[in-house]
This record gives structure tokens, sequence and C-alpha cells, in this order.
């Protein structure tokens, strides 16, 4: 007996469209599942609806294209950033992350992914061409905090290329090892990394 | 700038609903509302529709007390089931788990829940008095499937006294189900081996 069969339908449907979500496994979709079903209605229908909503209302903002439920984003729209220093990141997780730290006083372009060429993600796949025409506006730098991977590098280095000619400042956030990070855990790219990358003191 | 601020209203609102959920923690939450609002909204609906109606079809089987869209679980309404032979589980993930083995043919009772002093929780608190109703009909075998904690043993054994005087065969699962386990997370095996070393009380 299937434990689609096990739960019949309406179970069975929850568990299974649970399972779809990253990181919930079988066990977690059942586990999820049964709590949801022993919710209070109205808290049931409060996720349901926070799904459907934000499906509904979220879009790019028209400026830095990261998910937002305005015409243009919190950051953007907000003038006392400072508009002519822009940070590339690969998605709206990476903005906040920064966004988190509360210290960076600049704006942000989302590119909603990285150059790979093994996924056949082309530069013309990610908001590039949108970042390009950023450009021509009143800006005097370009950080750029994709991700440390492969991909990230590629694409860091493309877009650095990219902009160079301009004359427009183009920075790489530094990478190495993470703060309170033990050595010996870390991996060897970035222990080299960290070596090449080192300050005088 | 909070993340409610930083997401704005819906992206935020989803969230904060995915959080409440058990063993979502905010990180998952984030990374779980990113990937739903970038899914087809046809597969979004879907996932909403799914908790909305299973909150809605869901309810206990008239017989056994499981969670199931139909009057009467498919275990139930199963003749070829020994209907004699009932397992006394806590909750239906808990009967999921020993109907997975495929090799049990009697029917169950769920509980939901188990006697527990520290929570408050008492005998008229789970389906007891549905299980006691039951008896009065052709049985002849109890097996009490309760977990291995302090509060399954305690339930197993309030409900081994309550029974026994009637003369029915009253038996309870082996303990090669490590104590402190939850029945959900062990494997087959160990179930099936949990089930044929049972012992009366």
């Amino acid at each position: 007996m299937g434990s689609g069969d096990l739960y019949s339908g309406y179970i069975g449907k929850l568990i299974e469209e649970l399972e779809k979500l990253p990181g919930i496994g079988t066990k977690s979709a059942e586990r999820l599942a049964f709590y949801i079903i022993g919710l209070p209605t109205e808290r049931a229908e409060k996720l349901s609806n926070a799904i459907v909503e934000a499906k509904q209302h979220i879009h790019y903002c028209s400026e830095c294209f990261t998910l937002t439920d305005r015409e243009i984003c919190p950051v953007c729209s907000n003038s006392s950033r400072d508009h002519s220093t822009i940070m590339v990141v690969e998605n709206t997780r990476d903005l906040a992350a920064y966004e988190k730290t509360g210290k960076y006083t600049g704006v942000y372009h989302v590119l909603h992914g990285a150059i790979s060429p093994m996924l056949g993600i082309g530069p013309e796949d990610i908001k590039l061409k949108e970042l390009i025409v950023r450009l021509r506006g009143d800006v005097n730098e370009v950080i750029l905090a994709t991700n440390s991977s492969l991909e990230g590098e590629a694409t860091a280095m493309y877009i650095s290329k990219l902009i160079k000619p301009s004359g427009i400042k183009v920075s790489r956030i530094a990478s190495g090892v993470p703060v309170g990070g033990d050595l010996e855990y870390i991996d060897e790219v970035t222990l080299l990394r960290a070596l090449d990358g080192r300050t005088e003191m």
C-alpha cells in the first residue's frame, strides 16, 4: 500500500506538494502535512493565502530587479542611499544578507543567476543588459558581490571586463577565511585565496 | 531594517507563515519563500490549494479515528483485514509507519496523543473512551503500539489495566524500538521485530 492510498487523496496530495519544495524530504513533508492538518482552519488559510498572494504581488523592482511588491523596491526608493554605488548580487537573498549588516549604503543590482556554461546559462539569461543600461546614469562604482563559486567568479570576471572600458570603478568583495572560521575546517582553495589577498598590518 | 521592511509586505508575510512550521528556521523559510515565488503560478496555486483542501476534507475515521477524507478509512473499510485485532497507536503517522511494513493485517485505533500528567493530558483528552466502545464488539487482541517514551509507556500501562479485566488479550510491541524513539523514524525491520516480539501484558 503506497503512502498515497494509505493517507488517502487530500493528505497524499499535500504531502506530494510539500515534498517538491527544496530541502523537504518525505518524512519532513509528512510531518509538515499532519502539522498543517492539525492547525486551526484560520491559520492554515493564512499560510495558503500567503503563498498565492506573494506569488500574485511580487515582481521585479524596475530599477534593481530585486523581488518586491512595489514598483520600485524600498532600497531604490530611499533617497538617502548612495545611488552611484551599485552592488551586483546573484539573487534577492544575497541582497538581503548584505542589507542585514545595516552598513552598506549603496544600492543593488540583482542578476537572478550567474553565468554557467555547464548549465547552459549565458550572459543573456541573467539581468546583465539591465545593469549596463543603469551604468549610463551617474554611477561611480560597481561592486561585484556574486558568490565565490566557479559560476560566481566567472560572472564577476565577465562583468568586470564588460564595464572596465567605460572607466567606472569595478571592485570585487574579498574572499578569504570567514570571521570566526577555524582554519583546519576551511577548504584549500579558500585558504590560498586568503593568502593571496593578505593585507599589510 | 528588519527583514519585514526589507522584503516588503507579501514576501515578509510568506516567510513569517513558513517560519511557524515545525523544523523550519528563518533561513529555510526565506529559501522556501523565494523558491515559491519563483514557481510557475499554477504550481504555487497547487500547493496553496492542497493546504486548504487537506484542511477542509480531512477528519477522523469514524471507526479508528485516523485522519482520512472518507467516512471510514481505507484500512477499516477493508474487509480482508482482521477486525478482531486492534493496534493502538498515538497518531496517524505511527499508523502509517506500521502500514508501510505491509505485514500487519489487523486494524488500528488512533489515540491522538498519550497520557502525560506533565503536560496536563489525561485519559479523557485522548481517544480512549472510543477504544473502550470498540471493545464491546468482536475483539480478540489489543496490541499497544504507543511510543516507548515515558508518556507512551504510561499510556500503554493505563490502557492495559483498563482492558485486562474484560478478558481480551492485551499485548505490547517489543522494546526492539529504542527507548525514547519515535515510531515514525524507525526502520521497517525494527518495527516488524518489535511486532513479532510482542508480549502479553
